[in-house]
């Protein structure tokens, strides 16, 4: 056997173990009764908050060798840990452990005639996979999410953020152990070997979901690759559009937010439509609310006409996710318009219409066919921490199983529960 | 240019022309009242017993050449329709009609302190393709149910079924027309070219789910192939478990239904677990009313040495969904016994426990990690009609999205819907 062959099967075989491990670990959790997940949690982050002194150290390291390799600020800033972050990461595991349990409850029950009854109840949905990139807090924000809605975890960070996401881990199976749950219930890819993430992607028998957190190549290998069914999304070219019924004032507010708070989340609104009739007299005060707030302006020739000074939008600007502080505008006529051009350009993220006519803002509510559809607030707001599930472990924006923010309950499945006495089928 | 790659491109140039018609009609579907749908299936079915005499007639011509074929009884009895199915599927589109609209019902809402309100509503899924081999029927039901929840279709039965098929479609699409309702909502794939196949697998632009109906090859290459997202279930390893506080002439009657009112559906009972406590009073008579229907009995070796004359069961036999007139049974030292028999050998999709003693009922349901488990009915029960759903376009085994029997409600996604006054995120 060379040497090349015999290390994959090694690497197989270690990644079959991990999966055995996460599947015994999660049968147990899923049988846990809330009051110990919750206890899991909560001692997580009591002993994230104990071990923070060493976790700054190690996050140090991790930050100390990005450096060398050349990363680039917006890399460091997502991988630098402070206290204030470290804190983040304890209260989201607490606001976790304080909402109420995802599992078990009833959604639905009915009877039959003959007296037979149904019922749907909530049940976990086994192992998942999280698949991530320098973000440290993600292994504990999908960890405990997963720990919450009776599922087993299976980590693979980048190599960048090791020694954080190893130290984290610690936390959360200090947890574990202390609610007398199995460690196993939350695990790390043992290696780096990059060829660990195919082996990922195959494990079928032992994986039930594969959530990538990562860029646009990240999601698009999974989605590419992955036998395991994935929950992910790809990006979001979000439009904020100004209705001729809107408030100017609301408008001007409203739209620097939902560019501005953030340039670089998915949330963040990348195109701004106007409606013709209201164009002349409100692009002029929006252009120059953006432009105060350090944001590049691009528009197509009707914009251009009205304010001379911006940047000419070329077509591929339509689909470009900016995430940087770049906005482009596009005069449209009326709400039909609207909704068209995001038929053809939103990646069905987040929408939203600024409009004082509720009719206008029912219809872009019921018809624009995206995860997340807002009338007069922030496209910012997809978020959800801010939708009050205690934290997303990502946003969905897929058709299938869950779509939106993700918080613990997307993180379950159903099942029928039917009972008779002695009923045959006829 | 060759010949062959010529075609290809045709075949790829045709698909997504298919795929783009659909995609438009769905788009009408989705926006529709109601109303229109149920006309159109209301309509579907006065206009497929209207051509039930071509109808016949072209099924004839199908079975006439699936016999020169040389496919057996099962397959021909699965393809032939009488005046009987005919009613049965126009039967199905009038129940799926009268059943709520599944589309625009708001399942969540709620509010922030700040006034913020949030609502989660159902919406379509989009295009769906449904693979499926023999049985006309499951063109009817499939379409209807995605009409119902406002999806489009794309069919694509097998080459044995071909004008059956077209009959069928030809009469959805008059309902579709009636009702003002685009016709290309429901579709066939209009060649029997099996490249075509292919190409739905990569149609990830175009087709929102798959859906597999037929036997465990087709399914498994579905599985393994397909980019678009699956749907599906692989088999029905069902288990009638007759836990000692059980009354056993319950047993008899439901353990004989659960294996052979019929045995070739995915709900029926594959194997029969007994409670050492009860195994020497009860496996007689329960064994003598299963081979009195015509079952034969295989066992583990507590079984035989209770009842000798029946066949010794080999280890494959617990993983073996018969299909037959075959059942296996294994002798278990109880609930714990039971349950970790299942865990090995079911394959998630119907279990049951017989038992007097609720205690053990509750703890079999909620522990038993299968999309339908059940107490003291047959475990063929399972199927979407007997649920109350009005038909069903498939039972699904895996975890995402739905599971169990899949009907139109199944069908459908969400999306959030979220109302301000101007927020802005800090």
């Amino acid at each position: 056997m060379t040497h090349s062959s015999q290390s994959t099967s090694q690497l197989h075989d270690q990644m079959i173990a991990l999966g055995d491990g996460a599947k015994r670990a999660q049968r147990v959790v899923q049988r846990s009764p809330h009051a110990m997940r919750q206890t899991a949690l909560k001692a997580a982050a009591v002993a994230l908050r104990g071990i923070s002194v060493d976790l700054l150290k190690a996050n140090a390291a991790d930050v100390a060798q990005a450096r060398e390799m050349g990363k680039d600020d917006a890399f460091i800033d997502r991988l630098a840990l402070d206290e204030g972050r470290i804190e983040g990461m304890a209260k989201s595991l607490e606001a976790i452990a304080a909402r109420p349990d995802p599992l078990g409850a009833i959604d639905q029950s009915w009877a039959r005639e003959d007296g037979m009854r149904f019922e749907r109840a909530r049940v976990p949905l086994g192992v998942i996979a999280v698949i991530f990139e320098s973000r440290p807090n993600v292994a504990a924000d999908a960890a405990g999410l997963c720990l919450k809605a009776g599922n087993a975890t299976i980590l693979r960070g980048g190599s960048e953020s090791r020694r954080s996401v190893e130290m984290i881990l610690s936390a959360m199976q200090k947890g574990l152990e202390q609610a007398g749950l199995p460690m196993e219930a939350v695990n790390i890819v043992p290696t780096q070997d990059r060829d660990a993430v195919g082996e990922l992607f195959r494990m079928t028998e032992h994986i039930d979901l594969l959530i990538p957190r990562g860029g646009r190549s990240l999601v698009a290998r999974v989605q590419e690759e992955s036998r395991v069914p994935v929950l992910g999304h790809l990006m979001g070219v979000n439009h904020s559009y100004v209705h001729a019924s809107a408030d100017l004032e609301m408008a001007k507010a409203v739209v620097v937010n939902a560019k501005m708070r953030r340039t670089g989340v998915c949330g963040a609104t990348e195109t701004l439509l106007i409606d013709e009739a209201v164009a002349a007299k409100y692009l002029p005060p929006l252009v120059k609310a953006l432009s105060d707030a350090q944001c590049r302006v691009r528009g197509d020739a009707a914009a251009k006409a009205i304010c001379p000074d911006i940047e000419p939008a070329s077509d591929e600007d339509w689909d470009t996710e900016w995430l940087d502080a770049v906005i482009n505008v596009r005069v449209v006529d009326g709400l039909d318009a609207a909704l068209a051009h995001i038929d053809r350009h939103g990646s069905g993220h987040t929408e939203c219409i600024i409009a004082s006519d509720q009719a206008a803002a029912d219809r872009f509510l019921s018809e624009v066919d995206a995860a997340i559809v807002m009338h007069n607030a922030s496209t910012q707001f997809a978020d959800g921490g801010e939708f009050g599930f205690g934290a997303e472990i990502g946003i969905a924006t897929g058709r299938l199983h869950a779509r939106g923010p993700v918080g613990a309950e997307h993180l379950t499945s159903y099942h029928y529960r039917v009972r008779g006495s002695g009923h045959i089928r006829p």
